[in-house]
């Protein structure tokens, strides 16, 4: 896709796509399904299945946030207090880190009352917490929750095997920006986790469908104010939606007229400004039809900081239907 | 160029780059050296010739912030304002439009005292006053003088098409941010502006001489804390640096293995972070011995917001000499 100003083109994103059906087979791409690449946020509904597994009363807010990439807003940090409260643990415990909130108002508040952020401001403290009560339910220690060798993140690692419909030595391992292992796995793989919220089946299917429900019935907890996730979900029925750092987006749809989708894609290069462009124009091939509300979050045009009209968006994205 | 995360890599910026001698031939390039596109604020030297010209005996610190794109602390704001005082203008007068200041500390100070930037605080102010006083000397109305048919604006276009030996009509224009016309024109001819700045001559030779002085020696005025003109240029004898938007990036040597260079960078996708990696690795590529100091612009590792190393950076720049 491509950013023009004037009447020259600009800049280039490459975009790598695959979309699968509620069987797990690829039925359309764009650049490379095959492409091995890291979820990151993405893999958040996968990270927080063992919570939900261990789980089932957990109110569908806290499992929402632990779903989470939040702004840190103040219904953000009070959802994550409770979490971390059911495990007995505090923010001393988080081992996220810190860094400003996401959430510019409250970025800007935090400056003017000389606050500084603390772990729970992190946009995954929600994950963590999660993570922490899973440990706790699940018998393993808190201590180290975040290394490779943890049984915790063993059991990830399974999972997205599982329901990637890939072998464990087809996810290979990184470490987050939050200091948890990220998995990387094959473009249709993780498409194929998508399709698995959208169409829950298996020994999953219960804790999945109610992962589903908390991204969905909370779309504020699991981003926050004008982000893409927070802002698509409500506008496309049963669409689950989760964003990804460096420009991964993965989208589950329960009703287009192929049945339950599952959609992962890639911005090549991390340009995360492509990400509401390339997700508006993958749901309209798909059959969905693109409301003014949803246009809105993907502007064509580009205006400068005086207001004017200076640019536009055009976006290529070559489907190949397989 | 890569960046990767475990052992996987995650995002990949694409590069096009020029090089070319004093004499405005091609000698290696990187991609598509004719490839055409917007300088944006590498431009600026070619923006504030009609000043150099009109104005011989201006002080080399305001020819500087003429020249910049500033990160508006108070340094850059006095510059501004002495530049803008000499055409008997205010600050009502530039039509930049305002954004908040680049440098984090000034940007947090305003918030913190509840000020709010001004269009003096915008990165292209200086280019602004310049413009204003090139109206005043040239006898130009300052009336409209951002317009695409302003007296100054043409000149401006005709400097991009002489200093970059094309034609007029190679020369496209656009609207740039501060809404002044941006032109865009071919890699190489970019690089062919920056040769001029490494080794003036011709009719121009003198003033041209004179911005690559006051650039140089006035590292902090053209950018600001940490970013990469005022680190890297006194880093290295002979260099002139000017970064663009979109990760446009012009360099002029005066001492290398090959005599004078000139050399015009795009990261395709105008990922800003690909800057550095590539500057230092065509500087390699061209005899430019990299010091530490000189390396630490553009670290090798990445490292997550607890401080842990989770990837690395692998600069692919495959020069073809010509």
């Amino acid at each position: 896709m491509v950013f023009t100003r004037g009447g020259v083109d600009e800049s280039i994103h490459g975009v790598h796509l695959a979309v699968v059906d509620a069987d797990g087979k690829l039925i359309a791409s764009c650049g490379d399904p095959d492409l091995v690449t890291f979820p990151r946020s993405s893999s958040k509904p996968v990270q927080a299945l063992p919570l939900a597994l261990a789980a089932p009363e957990l109110p569908s807010d806290e499992l929402a946030i632990a779903c989470a990439s939040h702004a840190g807003t103040p219904e953000h940090l009070t959802a994550v207090m409770r979490l971390l409260e059911r495990s007995g643990s505090t923010v001393a415990d988080l081992r996220c880190g810190t860094h400003p909130p996401f959430d510019a108002v409250v970025a800007a508040e935090l400056i003017r009352t000389g606050e500084r952020p603390t772990p729970l401001h992190h946009n995954c403290s929600g994950k963590h917490a999660g993570m922490l009560l899973s440990c706790v339910l699940n018998g393993w220690p808190k201590e180290g929750y975040t290394e490779h060798g943890h049984p915790l993140q063993v059991r990830i690692r399974e999972l997205h095997a599982e329901l990637g419909g890939v072998s464990l030595e087809a996810v290979e391992a990184g470490t987050d920006g939050c200091s948890v292992p990220a998995f990387a796995l094959p473009l249709g793989a993780a498409a194929r986790i998508f399709a698995g919220l959208a169409r829950p089946s298996g020994e999953y299917a219960e804790a999945l469908e109610r992962i589903f429900g908390a991204m969905t019935e909370h779309p504020f907890l699991v981003a926050g104010p004008g982000r893409l996730d927070t802002t698509l979900m409500p506008l496309v029925p049963g669409l689950v939606a989760k964003m990804g750092a460096e420009a991964f987006y993965g989208m589950g749809l329960r009703e287009t007229p192929r049945g339950p989708l599952g959609i992962a894609f890639k911005i090549m290069d991390g340009g995360e400004r492509a990400r509401a462009h390339v997700a508006l124009a993958v749901l309209e091939a798909l059959g969905i039809p693109l409301t003014p509300e949803m246009q809105a979050l993907a502007p064509a045009t580009l205006h400068n900081w005086a207001g004017r009209e200076v640019g536009g968006v055009r976006v290529e994205l070559p489907l190949v239907w397989a």
